[in-house]
């Protein structure tokens, strides 16, 4: 085995940050030692909680609770961030590590900030292999977090076994600023600011996500009362605990009744053919076939050829090898 | 050149539609000759007009008045429809012919249904083809509506050379309704049932589109006063010709400045990638390919292989054969 795959399973934080770096290069060999990692690693679980929150919900703050809640009970934490602008300015402009300073600063918690300069489809493969090494790091607890921006929230509710919506406290009419479909992949709403003069606007916040999450069909893999929509302040910490227990009964509900692992092979299936699709589409990413799709695309453009028979002599080019 | 070329440049309805049957075809053989007819095609322009309206708004009694306007003055007009519904179900549940009765026994009118049991990717190629079929046939126009849901319009309007979005008189509270993504590549709306009681409403409704017009993002490639909202009765037929003196202003207005041939440019290269890519991945629709992606997804999901080591063991099986 690999120096670097023990150091990794014996927990060095330098080995993990090593691991996920040679995960985000795009370079070949880099990519195959990767894969060799990632095939080494022992079959360890954590529990993979995906979190959305629009900027405004205070969802830093949040974490730095949750997050430090739950290294008080000697739990080990891994937060990761999947944030779609980033991967389109280069960078979010404020680190995640300042956002967060407790609890980066943490022996129990490992904070790891979105790539940059990757397409949504490169963010989401680093994460869902990010997971995995945090996993075999001994990591008790995967927060994924993401801003309730496009593709994000299914792309990361897709490599997570419980999807957290952290909302703030609102009037009736922005409730349907949430999506349905956002609504529906989600399996605890927490409202926060749950404090001092906004305590009572949170409350009734809960009661309005609680009967919009009544509306929706129910799930056969889920107990009756779930999904659910609690208050929690991360300024006071009031109901972090509940929340926390609610994820772990949720978790433990699905595990026992089979649902769990149903939904990991599920997941794994389709990062499979995911993985499997984006392979085929690289061999678009050499720089001879760039430079040459490039050439026809030019010349489609002037009208010199048709954009099937175009694609139609490139896709012979590739096959010829 | 091939008999049935021939007669497609000649005019004839039935080698039209047999063009149209063969391109939606996914036989390799027919496949083949699809291509093969493309590439003999003459360079004949029809003003490629997308128009989306969701249900309701009367857009099938639109195209039909729209339609026998235009045939009035001696212009072929070639209906496509691109229905993602009928996609999924197999088929609308009116055909088109019955929706547009006058205009179907029109000699100069074509009405061609969207292609049912396709993907949406395979009904975009199928009506981009079809668009060229009819332009070679002598049509001047050719219209190409879809109903307002999820991606159907941006495919619309990326083989369209104007877009036309039509709508129903509502009040304030419901143009919100209308994403502002589709606001953004409308070149004019349209707001029918301009006539009788709802006339007062359809000029508000009129007035309130055109102060969110105002708002977007001045286009470097028009005239000042374009996007612009209209109102039309496709049941009185007021408004018809207004609607339509405008869209031949912008399309001469795009040719003189040499906008109109640059959008075709982009549209035809953008159209080479997206072939070159369904192309790569329709590796993966063979039978043999289809049954070994099945075993492995199975062997991922019962854990005995990791995602990643599944798809790159599949790209190298797919390398060699």
């Amino acid at each position: 085995m690999d120096e670097l795959t023990q150091d990794l399973i014996d927990g060095n934080r330098r080995a993990l940050s090593r691991a996920i770096t040679l995960i985000e290069s795009t370079r070949p060999d880099h990519r195959a030692r990767a894969l060799q990692l990632l095939s080494e690693l022992p079959q360890r679980q954590a529990l993979r909680i995906g979190l959305s929150g629009t900027p405004g919900v205070g969802k830093s703050t949040f974490i730095e609770a949750f997050g430090k809640m739950l290294t008080a009970q000697g739990l080990k934490v891994a937060v990761l961030a999947v944030d779609p602008s980033s991967a389109r300015s280069g960078g979010s402009i404020l680190g995640d590590k300042t956002r967060m300073e407790t609890l980066s600063r943490d022996p129990n918690a490992f904070i790891r900030p979105s790539p940059s300069r990757a397409e949504m489809g490169g963010v989401a493969r680093r994460t869902r292999e990010t997971v995995r090494l945090c996993e075999a790091a001994g990591f008790d607890v995967v927060l994924i977090e993401t801003v309730g921006v496009g593709q994000s929230e299914t792309l990361v509710a897709e490599m997570s076994d419980l999807f957290i919506l952290l909302l703030a406290p609102a009037g009736g009419d922005e409730l349907q600023g949430v999506k349905r479909g956002i609504m529906e992949i989600a399996d605890i709403v927490l409202v926060n600011k749950a404090d001092g003069e906004l305590r009572s606007t949170a409350m009734r916040t809960v009661a309005d996500y609680a009967g919009a999450l009544r509306l929706l069909r129910k799930r056969s893999y889920d107990p009756a009362e779930f999904p659910k929509a609690l208050p929690v302040s991360a300024y006071t910490g009031d109901g972090l605990e509940k929340a926390w227990e609610n994820m772990t009964y949720l978790a433990d509900w699905r595990r026992e009744h089979g649902h769990f692992d149903r939904r990991r092979s599920e997941q794994a299936r389709h990062w499979f053919v995911s993985e499997l699709r984006a392979g085929l589409l690289a061999r678009l990413d050499s720089l001879p076939v760039r430079e040459r799709v490039a050439r026809l695309g030019e010349a489609v453009a002037a009208g010199e050829t048709s954009p099937e028979l175009a694609a139609s002599d490139m896709l012979d080019w590739l096959a010829q090898g």
